[in-house]
């Protein structure tokens, strides 16, 4: 187990969206987040207290999480430095990059002598099976956006809030990295080989009691043509019942991909619901997750009230406006 | 580069399907196949003389290549004696096996003892990039399928020669093993990380002459629960202007999920067009590649008959009758 508190480090972030692993673990465990460390140039802010790697040791920090995604997983020549100073202290390092703390030499080097542990949380832990598709028992719910990074894990780590509050059975299924560090287990499936993405699903979201569901984190975008195919494994290893689409309505192209236009809501629903009944002929989209923090509060209700009107589900904010109609749509299934 | 001429180890494979690597490169590559093993309860036959290793050797084969994939990609135990064998009377040794020769102790030792190679041609050779999805001067056709181990490969080579036949530019990119094993290079795309499967497709299908073709080896089938992702991936990373539906009208359910029933060519045709329209707004289906290996000549042209006139689309068993239609239908572009 990776111990908290943590020391959350954000690095070179670009952006906040660059700092997405800090900013979930901040919010969904904001007891075990002492503070941040940020480096020159540093565009993100959890809007926690700033400190120095001594600073954060003195205020009992044990854990430094990695909390700033680049693109393509590095880890830059620029964090190695502080990492190395944060294992001459003592702390352990956790981090979802696809590059590993235990491949770079240096780190390796600091850990072994200062005695520290280095946490790859995107190393897969177990041998994932092919997929059979064998229909299993329990529920199932899946967060699918228009694009990368517009609240699927949100959606779902709320909902499960929501529905231990009303003392349903849910476990919220981590698939991500920061889903991981949250919920301290899970599968980094964009770290799967090809041939087990479905079958890693399968795995994390086995039979269980009938009235229990799974909230699995969704991944990617049928639309986000980088990353399409992790999201086609969690629906059809998935097997969901139930999806809940995913949406920010101020993104003017794909993520990381300038040449490509977000997918409408109407365009998600009629694209993923036969995807979807090919593992689950039952499966239905019962509810919207749209994330409003680009708008204001005004604006943002409106805009729910028309895709509400227009698609004729329950549309709502988790963040803005709680969980509940999401649950309650489960419910009335 | 792996030596020919080749010893096609047939295992104990439980039925030709299982041993299709091995029908491919005789197939396609019948100069560089010498013979083939079998064990005790091998169901499977390439119609070449069987041999001992021994016989093999005599007769100047160099290496043995593992041509039977067992679900989950195991080297069985039931196997290891051979190998070893081989390997001491100097054979190297070729696998597209998820299970690797060189994670193989006893193997590996043989190997080393003799000066020979273990060739796991299922390796990712190089670091892939995460897509771009930016467009990439050239043409490329992609076969999908609806079924895994429907005749995709096949129906890229043959029109790889038809093409070359004609002078036209053209190139088969092998995605799996049996087309590695047939071309000496290409992406195994199974088992490529997640993250990077659209990019490795991508990787293998850069900037060409604008008249250039890539026929792009199809793989797994968005229907099949187990790999749909991989398919997808190849959608999105492929970019394809051309696509060619492929089918195996006998197959009474999914291959290797006997709850699932394939789909019909209709509803491929619908469910696949919308998704590669996202990578590229111009693809379009051209022809249809029908494997009716498993009727009989009037039956199957009957079906192809039948089809045609159904989907509205060249419809051709390219086994039976060549690629000369599918080509023709990529030349009226």
């Amino acid at each position: 187990m990776i111990q908290t508190p943590y020391l959350l480090f954000l690095g070179d972030a670009p952006d906040t969206l660059a700092a997405k692993v800090a900013q979930g673990i901040k919010d969904w465990r904001p007891d075990a987040s002492i503070g941040q460390f940020r480096l020159e140039g540093c565009k993100a802010d959890m809007g926690l207290t700033d400190m120095t790697i001594a600073e954060a040791k003195e205020a009992g920090a044990k854990t430094l999480v990695i909390g700033v995604a680049n693109r393509g997983g590095m880890i830059s020549e620029a964090w190695k430095d502080v990492l190395v100073e944060a294992l001459e202290l003592g702390f352990d390092i956790a981090s979802g990059l696809h590059n590993l703390l235990n491949d770079e030499p240096r780190l390796v080097a600091a850990a072994q002598t200062n005695g520290c542990w280095l946490h790859d949380v995107r190393i897969p832990t177990a041998a994932y099976p092919i997929a059979n598709g064998k229909k299993r028992t329990g529920k199932r719910c899946l967060a699918v956006g228009t694009d990368c990074s517009v609240g699927k894990m949100y959606t779902g780590i709320a909902m499960e809030r929501e529905m231990l509050a009303r003392k349903m059975k849910a476990t919220f299924r981590a698939t991500g990295q920061t889903g991981i560090l949250i919920t301290g287990q899970g599968v980094p499936l964009d770290a799967v080989i090809a041939d087990f993405m479905a079958g890693s699903v399968e795995y994390l979201t086995p039979d269980n009691d009938v009235d229990h569901w799974d909230l699995i984190e969704g991944q990617g975008s049928l639309f986000h043509v980088s990353y399409s195919g992790v999201t086609m494994a969690l629906i059809h290893g998935g097997q969901p019942d139930a999806l809940i689409l995913c949406h920010e309505p101020t993104r003017k192209h794909m993520r990381g991909l300038p040449e490509y236009t977000p997918p409408s809501l109407q365009t998600l629903r009629d694209t993923v619901l036969p995807i979807a009944h090919v593992s689950n002929p039952d499966c239905k989209i019962v509810a919207i997750s749209v994330n409003t923090q680009h708008l204001g509060e005004g604006e943002a209700i409106a805009y729910l009230t028309e895709v509400e009107a227009e698609m004729g589900l329950p549309t709502v904010d988790p963040f803005r406006q709680g969980a509940g109609r999401l649950v309650d749509a489960l419910e009335a299934m």
